[in-house]
């Protein structure tokens, strides 16, 4: 794993492809190394979907090795729905074969003349780049099915939907599970459209005849995964709550706390939250015949996700996680399960960030095209993008677009990216987090509901600006860092509370690459990616304004509680005064 | 003129109204009151379409009076489009009778509660506001037509259209002509989309019984007065080209030059400039009985404009302008004058933003949605938005929007704000008016096609980055300055030539106002207002960053010339360095 291979689309000649050493990006993974090399190779001022653009496609660390919780996989580019620094993650198997293979990023460059769509083959035997025109305007699933076809059961697919030829800034990269379906999704900030600027449609990754990566000290590296994985089954969050009902088991808690945006961020608890909820999905999944616990890679030990059936027990999508069920289900008033299932699904076929498209929904029900709680209308707001009409394209470019479209007020967005399900004003460190983060309002960037809601790391009155900000500060910092591992971001609820799985984390990455990094190297590799990140932004155009959150937060009270956000704009501003 | 008229639309109670002495504003009119009352009263953060925002109409200093060219009047708020301070003028009687009836300035406050759409009288016996749902999305034509049935034909209308209802961000604010036909129209940011957003369908003004505004010394007036208008009359631009050829003129002389954007800003030289040039056009006018010099409003004595006939002789739209001509024509590769003024006139009744509106169907082209040369697909795009159909609605938000929803990557704009007709590489001066104004892309903010093009005020070579930045800077504050006095900006031609042109027009306002301006004065008086907008647009979240030409015009060679644009980034910045 210590080359890039770079492939480069055009515009001058065919596409052709290059492997270069990793150089002075060594020691980096993940997220960590798509910002580096967007960070260095991409000028911030160039338009997200032109050639200057790249995308970069990275696993972390530990990816394709025997340790836990490694498969995570980045893709990082400028991005066309912020105008900032984009990192989104995945599960999914391409990155352990990726890695397998010996390539620490695959970075797609260029793009290409005339309007042509290519496949990509990566093996042991080399690269193909090839055209083809079947692909043309095919989903995800369609575009797996062809692929196993010609390539056989063994592979693993990257790939983008309509959305992303569409180039549409809501368009995500889907990566295939165990199963080789494509429910895996590098979902936000429009890193398909991205893909789809660059005329590739599909990488597909063939690790016949690779193994598992070595270790530098095989036995040290296999006591420290087994610390580590003990660690995380010990904990209640990773060790039961996760496994029993999936990311979804936070409904029911974000809306006993009043936190859950319910009608376009109107109110903090929706009526219909019990008829959706983690524990009632696991219920239903489990009567179809489907699978409640369930990981989203090999090597995982959580095992957050599942796979959802239809009513006749027919495979239908992955089991929806709490974001999506939220901005599909509460967000627009809908406590039908089947039907965010079938959104669900049409989300990652088309290839559309679930967390974008349910807000733009709600953003929709306010505009006055359809009403809070139509599912049937909510869906056929989703088969829009799909078929790319012009409603459609309004829609898969997002809240912003959307609310300016249609003219209205309440668009709950930070640097033009959706919130997510935790409304900033009753969770005001995610609130901090929303204004902040590098990537636009993004939980995953730094998840104060740790010690705002759950007492992981701590406990922070979620109503009060107090502790906000330091709070938001560390988590941002260690999940830069974790991202950087390319480990799941969910062993930090086992990490923040347990020493001991914390030092086996640094263990593994020790044991294997022989080195001797500390606590303190890892916070100073976390506020590292950071700065890099905030600099390409303040290159790009960013100011202290776009660390905001949109005027109505400080205003409108949000019952239960009647909060506003309180956090102010020098505290904000305070956030990274230390970078 | 010692009043401001405030309407407050609500939400709290009915919509009322309150009069106030002109106090800390005296001695403000046109931009320089609209852009202080903004700057002292909106939260520059606010959303552009909430009851924070306020809509501004200011006549300017000398409106209401006997003065040749008073009659523009300023309309002002936070636009909708860029997102920063607004101003747009317009020609038209309004502001004349606004004058009249004492008020400097009518405010729109506020937002309504309901949906419910409201008509304003305003006369010398008070305000009425009324609600007047028989008006919902009618046109400007028809909406003025109620008016003169129910107020007889002695009034003048403010009024939107289609898209200020819909609150589109290219929707214009309509005032009637002479002929009491909605054809001026301050157009530019969104203004129609922010009268939209109170509710505020059409302002009915009725100055019966006013008299002439009086000056404190009616003699010297009159005197400064004639010197004004004879020095007008002699300029070659004023006396001769645009009384014979309208402000189209300029097709001619922009495309000799290699200056006009051709086909989406790809060359700029069109082949069928002569077949829509002022001269073509003034022909074709005075062969169908219309007229081709014309004024848009009573003391005009340049009389620029002029009114259009069909092919059947019968009355349909006012003259077009050039950058009407330019943006609907050779910006799209149309070279036909009926399909463009039949644009206008659509454009005109739905209230839209003719530059905006040319610019987005050129990406629209770009983006394969019709081609170049299209125009019956051009004018079936126009009326989508007046049908309000999605597609409408993405290509009246601008061509900002419209690029992001289809993925075009070139993208004539700056702060989110379509450029004129004057491509930035082959007028470097505009270039940078372009990148630095307060309003964003927009001609009118400092027009240095003079000294660029016309031999005006000097001569600058127009491809060579040198003096670029001087000559901005000083006609951006000449023209903040003649925009706050309420007259027409085309004296400019005379008073950069004609010491005693440009003295007479200072010995207008104070012998008017009984004040003792020098030249020093009014060249403050444009600094005060710039550096009010731009402290604005800071405090809403604009940076360096803003102050830019999309990155293509600095790569892409135009042709003939070949040109790239060469003024640093460090010389935009040092635009109002002295601010």
């Amino acid at each position: 794993m210590d080359k890039i291979l770079r492939i480069n689309m055009g515009p001058n000649g065919e596409p052709s492809y290059t492997t270069e050493p990793i150089g002075d990006f060594a020691g980096l993974g993940g997220r960590g190394l798509t910002s580096a090399i967007i960070s260095k190779q991409v000028p911030p001022t160039c338009h997200a979907l032109g050639e200057e653009n790249k995308l970069v496609i990275a696993p972390g660390l530990l990816g394709g090795t025997t340790g836990a919780m490694s498969g995570r996989v980045s893709v990082g580019c400028k991005s066309p729905l912020t105008g900032g620094i984009k990192e989104a993650n995945a599960g999914g198997q391409p990155g352990q074969m990726i890695a397998r293979l010996g390539y620490a990023a695959i970075v797609l460059e260029g793009k290409p003349a005339a309007d042509t769509l290519y496949k990509i083959h990566i093996s042991a035997d080399g690269v193909k780049i090839m055209p083809d025109p079947d692909l043309k305007m095919l989903g995800n699933y369609d575009t797996v099915e062809k692929m196993k076809q010609a390539y056989g059961n063994k592979i693993a697919c990257v790939s983008i939907g309509q959305a992303g030829e569409m180039k549409l800034a809501a368009a995500t990269v889907a990566f295939t599970d165990m199963e080789q379906r494509p429910a895996r999704h590098a979902a936000r900030g429009g890193v398909g459209a991205v893909m789809g600027s660059k005329g590739v449609k599909v990488i597909v990754i063939d690790d016949t005849g690779m193994s598992m990566r070595s270790p530098k000290d095989p036995e040290k590296f296999k006591a420290a995964n087994r610390t580590f994985v003990d660690g995380l089954k010990k904990h209640p969050v990773t060790g039961q709550g996760l496994p029993a009902y999936g990311t979804n088991v936070l409904t029911n808690v974000v809306n006993e706390a009043g936190a859950y945006p319910t009608y376009n961020f109107k109110t903090g608890r929706f009526s219909g939250a019990a008829a959706i909820s983690g524990e009632t999905q696991a219920e239903t999944i489990t009567s179809r015949g489907g699978k409640a616990t369930h990981g989203c890679h090999r090597g995982c030990v959580i095992r957050c996700s599942g796979i959802w059936h239809d009513k006749d027990g027919h495979y239908l999508t992955k089991q929806p996680e709490y974001e999506t069920v939220w901005s599909h289900g509460g967000n627009c008033g809908i406590d039908d399960l089947d039907a965010i299932a079938m959104m669900d699904r049409l989300d990652d076929d088309y290839g559309i960030d679930t967390i974008e498209m349910g807000a733009t929904i709600g953003v929709a029900m306010d505009a006055g095209l359809l009403e809070f709680g139509d599912a049937d209308g909510a869906i056929n707001l989703v088969k829009e993008v799909g078929k790319g009409t012009p409603l459609g394209r309004i829609l898969g470019s997002g809240a912003a677009v959307t609310g300016k479209v249609f003219g209205v007020e309440r668009v709950p967005v930070v640097k033009n990216q959706a919130m997510p399900a935790y409304d900033p004003r009753a969770v005001q460190g995610m609130g901090v987090t929303y204004a902040t983060s590098t990537m636009g309002a993004d939980h995953t960037a730094g998840y104060a509901v740790t010690a705002n809601l759950l007492g992981v790391g701590g406990t922070v009155d979620p109503l009060s600006p107090k502790g906000q900000v330091e709070l938001s500060r560390n988590l941002q910092y260690a999940t830069a860092a974790i991202d950087s591992t390319g480990m799941c971001l969910f062993i930090a609820f086992a990490v923040l509370d347990q020493p001991e799985t914390f030092q086996a984390m640094i263990d593994m990455i020790n044991t294997f690459h022989g080195l001797e990094l500390t606590a303190e190297d890892v916070t100073a590799l976390g506020k590292k990616v950071t700065k890099m990140e905030r600099d390409f932004n303040e290159a790009a155009g960013f100011s202290k304004k776009d660390d905001r959150l949109p005027d109505y937060f400080l205003k409108e009270g949000f019952a239960p509680h009647n909060v506003t956000f309180t956090v102010s704009d020098d505290e904000l501003d305070d956030v990274f005064s230390d970078l």
